[in-house]
C-alpha cells in the first residue's frame, strides 16, 4: 500500500486498486446499455450510470473475486451485473417514491416520463440477466434470483410496513435487507462463488456483504434524525415528513406511552404534521434511548461484517474491506 | 380425439389435453405467488392470474413439451415462468399506458396505485427468475433472459416509435416481437428444450411461436379498424384514438400524398383529432389497400407457423397447434 492510500478513504482505496477491473466493468456497461433501435435507453441509463454513482456494489463483487484468487473473465460480468440491478432499482424507486432528484441531478422520471423509467428499469433487469447467464454458474444465478426476489419483496413490504406504526424490528430488517443489504450479500457472496471460493469463504462473504448492507442503512436512519458526530451536509427530518418508519422510531414506539403513541400515529400513520412536531418526535427518540440503540445496533452490525472476514484470505483487499465497515459507522461512532 | 374436441376451439381442446399439467402450474403459481410478510403481493396478483386470462403461453410451452415426448417436472415451471413473465409485463404496460380496464375489470394500478403496480410486477420478474433457475438449464435462461431483453426493448421502442410517422415495418416487427411474439417464441422453445428435442424441433418450435405472435398481434391491429369478417365484441378505434401507429396505418402512410401525410401527422403525431377524422383514415386505409395488406400479412404468417410444424412429431397436440394457427387468423380471413 503507497502513502498515499493510507491517507484515502476505504472506497477510494478500493477503486485505486481495482482500477484496471473497473474500467472493464465500465467498457461493459457502455456496451451493454446500448440499444440500436430504442435511443431513449442509453439516454436514461446515461443520466444515472453516468452520474457519479460510487460504483460501491461492484468494487464489492471485484474485491470479492481476487481476495479469493479469481483470474478469470466474468467477475467483471457479475460486477456490471450488480450495479444494472441497483440503476433498475433506482429507477423504479423514483417512480414509486416520485422522487425529483437523485445523486443531486433531477431524476429519469422527471427529465422523462414514469414511463420511460419503468421500461428502461425491465430493460436493465433484463440486460443484467443475460450478463449474468454468460458466466455459465447455476450458483450464481440461483443467489442473483434469490436476491432479486428479496428485494422485490422488501420493496413491496416497505409499501405497506413503512407508515404502520405495527412494524417491529424483525419487519425493519426483513425492508433493510430488501432495501440495501441483499444486493451487498449478493455481490460479494458472487464473487467468492465464481472465484471457486471454499464454502467458509463464500458464507462469511455473504455475511459481510449482509451486515455491512445493514449498518449502511442503520447509519442513514440515524442521520435522517440529525444522529450525526460531525457536520455533513444532509437535511434532518426528511425521513420524518415522508413518514417514514426507520429504526429510531420503532424504537420509540416501542418504549412509548399512550400519549406518544397518539403522537406517532398522527404524524406517522394519519400523515398530519405540524410545526414543532419534528422537534417534538426528536425529544422523544432522546427520551427513550432510540438513537442510542440505533447506534449500537449499526456498531454491532458493523463489527459483524469486520468479524465474518477473518474467515478470508489475508490480503490488502480485506483489509479495505474491513476499513471500509468501520467508515460506514464512523460518523456515527 | 372425442366428439367434443372436434367442436371445440384449438384453444380449448389444448386446455383439456392439458388439463392435468395446467392444474399442476396453477398449484405452482398459487404457492409461488404467496408472500409471508407482504399480503399486497398476492392481493395485487390474484386479482390479475385468477381473472380468467387464458393461459395461452403456458398452454404452447406445455404443449411444446408433451409433443417432444418430455415426461419430467420442468415444463410445469416453464409454463408457470411465462406466466408470470407475461402478468409481470401487463402490471407493467398498464401503468406505462395509464390503462382503466384489463379483462374487463379495473386494472391495478386503478384498484391500489402504481406503485404497487410497479414493485409487484418486479417481484413476479424475480420469481419467475428463480423458477427458471429450478429446472438447472442454462441454455433455458439463456432462452428466457434474450426472451425479457427483446420484451424491454420493444417496449421502449414502442414508447418513441408508436407516434413516429417514419416508423415503418422493420420497425413494426420489432415492437410486435417485444410485445406479443418475442413470449409466444420463447414459451415453445424451451418447452423443446426442456424435452431435449433435436436442434431442427426446437428451431421449428421457436419458429411457430414468433409466427404465431406475429398473426395474432396484426389481426389485433385490424380489428381495431374493423376488419372482422363477422360481428365481434371489440370497439373500433380505439389504437386510433391511442395515436398508435398499427399495421394497416403504415402501410397507408407509406403510400400517402402530401396531403394525406398531412392529415395522419395531425391525428397520430400531434393527436389532434376531431369529428370524423375516424372515417377518414378507414377510408385511407381503403383507399391504399391496407387492410388487404395487412390481412394478407397475417395469413402469411399464420401460415408460416403451420409449416413450421411439419418438422415436429405427428402428435394430436400438433394438429390442436395448427388449428390454433388457423384459428389466430379467422376473424380476419
Amino acid at each position: 500500500m503507497s502513502l498515499d492510500e493510507t491517507v484515502m478513504k476505504p472506497h477510494d482505496r478500493l477503486s485505486a486498486h481495482l482500477a484496471g477491473d473497473m474500467e472493464r466493468v465500465n467498457v461493459l456497461i457502455r456496451e451493454r446499455m446500448a440499444s440500436e433501435h430504442a435511443p431513449r435507453i442509453p439516454e436514461v441509463t446515461a443520466h444515472l450510470v453516468e452520474a457519479g454513482g460510487k460504483r460501491l456494489r461492484p468494487l464489492l463483487t471485484l474485491a470479492a473475486a481476487r481476495m479469493c484468487g479469481y483470474d478469470g473473465p466474468y467477475h467483471v460480468h457479475l460486477a456490471a451485473t450488480v450495479e444494472f440491478i441497483h440503476t433498475a432499482t433506482l429507477l423504479h424507486d423514483d417512480v414509486v417514491d416520485e422522487s425529483k432528484q437523485r445523486r443531486g441531478r433531477p431524476t429519469a422520471n422527471l427529465l422523462w416520463d414514469n414511463k420511460s423509467s419503468v421500461l428502461v428499469g425491465d430493460y436493465l433487469f433484463s440486460r443484467s440477466f443475460q450478463l449474468m447467464v454468460e458466466t455459465g454458474s447455476l450458483r450464481v444465478l440461483d443467489i442473483l434470483a434469490n436476491a432479486s426476489a428479496t428485494i422485490a419483496e422488501g420493496e413491496v413490504l416497505q409499501l405497506t410496513a413503512a407508515q404502520d406504526l405495527r412494524t417491529d424490528e424483525d419487519i425493519y430488517l426483513k425492508v433493510v435487507r430488501g432495501k440495501t443489504a441483499a444486493l451487498f450479500s449478493a455481490a460479494t457472496e458472487v464473487g467468492g462463488v465464481i472465484a471457486g471460493a471454499p464454502e467458509d469463504q463464500v458464507r462469511a462473504l455473504f455475511t459481510y456483504g449482509d451486515a455491512l448492507g445493514i449498518a449502511f442503512q442503520i447509519v442513514d436512519d440515524l442521520l435522517d434524525y440529525g444522529g450525526a458526530t460531525e457536520t455533513i451536509g444532509k437535511n434532518v427530518g426528511d425521513d420524518f415528513r415522508e413518514r417514514k418508519l426507520t429504526l429510531p422510531v420503532i424504537k420509540a414506539v416501542a418504549k412509548a406511552s399512550d400519549e406518544e403513541r397518539a403522537f406517532w400515529r398522527r404524524v406517522i400513520e394519519k400523515g398530519d404534521q405540524r410545526e414543532g412536531d419534528l422537534e417534538h418526535a426528536m425529544e422523544l427518540l432522546a427520551r427513550h434511548g432510540a438513537m442510542e440503540g440505533a447506534r449500537a445496533d449499526a456498531l454491532r452490525w458493523s463489527a459483524h461484517a469486520k468479524d465474518a472476514l477473518s474467515a478470508l484470505p489475508d490480503h490488502p483487499l480485506r483489509t479495505m474491506l474491513s476499513d471500509l465497515a468501520d467508515f460506514v459507522v464512523a460518523r456515527v461512532s
